[in-house]
């Protein structure tokens, strides 16, 4: 795969950057993500602050390769998440919900480089005025939280080059070398995966959910919630009672009720299929085995090659 | 661009399909995107059996290269469709929506090179083994009727080429040379555009129309009507109506008297901006300037050929 101003930005060796999921990343999956030459990223936004800084420490004796921090706008305790991420000397964070003018001057001040993900070119401008050094360009197709436009990857993509001069990285229906390909013949420099390595070994995931996701058909997953939030999930049985109280035309404060809380914890993190809300991509129908992350990123490097020849 | 099996199939130089879009796809676009040497097509869905006739034979007279008709299986007079496409001597028709097992058969052994449009791989392969000689996989960012799954083109693209062995043609998300070569990237022969033509000179919307679609900002056009057919149009009054009343939890039977009926003709031939109802798709927002079908193919080439070198 070719370099571009992403590797160089990082300093890793491929534009392959894992996305820091809920529940899925933990220092195990940042740690090998790095060490195939990728950028890992520790999801913090399903750790308590002491168990971030824990992850941190376990990452860095795991690898001396650069690796990154997810950090959303709305975590509750922010302010001591960024104390973590700043006295353990994490050099990447990569930003999300929320106003990236909030935190981005602070952190690049403190050494870090700074990456936003957004879901629209306006979104990308803002924040590249906020001084991020690339951002996130995050589609339809992607698992969990996700835009209000509804744009998907193949559109996204280019209107956010389009608008931006720092560098793009697209996110969302990405999880082969194919896609990877695409991805950057739309602009992009480097690639945010999801869903493939949230299904992996190393993810933190529960076996149930890495099995149930693997074996979706098409149309297994859905953005729902559009009112509150817009989250793709799988089609179980927690979403066909959130869809059936929406398409009734039930309240919010009765949909919050049938949502509740630690949704996401039950199902990806617990197992239980039938409760948790189960996050993940329109992507997981073209996984459809166990691996390892050294499996995935030969077979990303193989199907690039044989992308490539296709033009 | 590469010549592929689409190329050969048709015999055209390029591997770019106009689509057959209602009110739009009339002989002047068909001609023009045939002698610039891809395929285009008549979009039989908005005309009268006599009206459609009439377009083939104007169409005929403009170009001695391959065109097609596109024709909806839920066309009301299917039959006499059919006659005036076999006696007019129409060598190519793309199906769409219905079971492609009905006319397939009988059209191939008229001589008839035949494609079927689809928005999953398990339609694909229905389409297959219906003996179509190529599909459309057409995703969820395409304006106008849409599949259920909402699988968008980053996803449908490689999936359906995964299961089938007859070429794929991509649809959904297309109207530049980046674009076309992500399609490729993704493993389709060609790629079927609808919107960036529907919006060009030789298309017959009316102006109005033309120009609200080329000023749309991101997240200007939704999927709706989702229980009864899944459209995407433009976010304007009328779909202010439509969607209010879906998120109430209105009946089928509003919802249907809302609708009422000539909505894609009142909005996308009339020019009422309003009332009518405006199918395009999402990457509208990527169309800005007036052009002709000319003009799109070498812009087409061009971005094709730097898109190329990205990788």
């Amino acid at each position: 795969m070719k370099t571009s101003r992403i590797t160089e930005l990082f300093g890793i060796e491929k534009p392959i950057i894992a996305g820091g999921m809920v529940w899925c990343s933990g220092h195990r999956l940042a740690s090998a993500v790095s060490n195939c030459g990728g950028l890992g990223l520790i999801g913090s936004g399903s750790m308590h602050p002491d168990t971030l800084r824990d992850h941190i420490e376990k990452c860095k004796s795991e690898t001396d390769k650069p690796f990154g921090v997810n950090l959303s706008l709305f975590y509750p305790q922010l302010e001591e998440a960024v104390r973590i991420i700043l006295s353990s000397g994490v050099k990447i964070v990569f930003t999300s919900a929320g106003n990236p003018a909030m935190l981005t001057g602070r952190l690049k001040e403190a050494g870090i480089t700074v990456v936003h993900v957004v879901s629209s070119a306006k979104f990308a401008l803002k924040a590249e005025a906020a001084g991020v050094d690339a951002v996130v360009a995050e589609g339809f197709e992607a698992g969990g939280h996700n835009g209000r436009d509804e744009t998907a990857t193949m559109v996204l993509t280019p209107s956010v080059c389009h608008v931006v001069k720092v560098p793009v990285i697209a996110a969302g229906g990405i999880s082969t070398g194919a896609q990877v390909a695409a991805a950057f013949a739309l602009g992009a420099e480097g690639v945010q995966m999801g869903t493939r390595f949230a299904l992996c070994d190393e993810s933190s995931a529960s076996e149930a959910f890495k099995q149930r996701c693997r074996a979706l058909a098409e149309g297994g997953t859905m953005l729902t919630l559009k009112r509150s939030g817009n989250v793709r999930m799988v089609k179980n049985e927690f979403y066909a009672r959130v869809a059936g109280a929406i398409d009734r035309g039930a309240s919010e404060d009765e949909i919050k009720e049938i949502v509740g809380q630690r949704r996401a914890k039950l199902g990806i993190f617990e197992g239980d299929m039938q409760e948790g809300m189960l996050e993940i991509g329109q992507t997981a129908t073209l996984v459809e085995r166990k691996e390892s992350v050294a499996d995935i990123f030969a077979d990303i490097e193989a199907g690039y090659a044989a992308a490539r020849l296709r033009l």
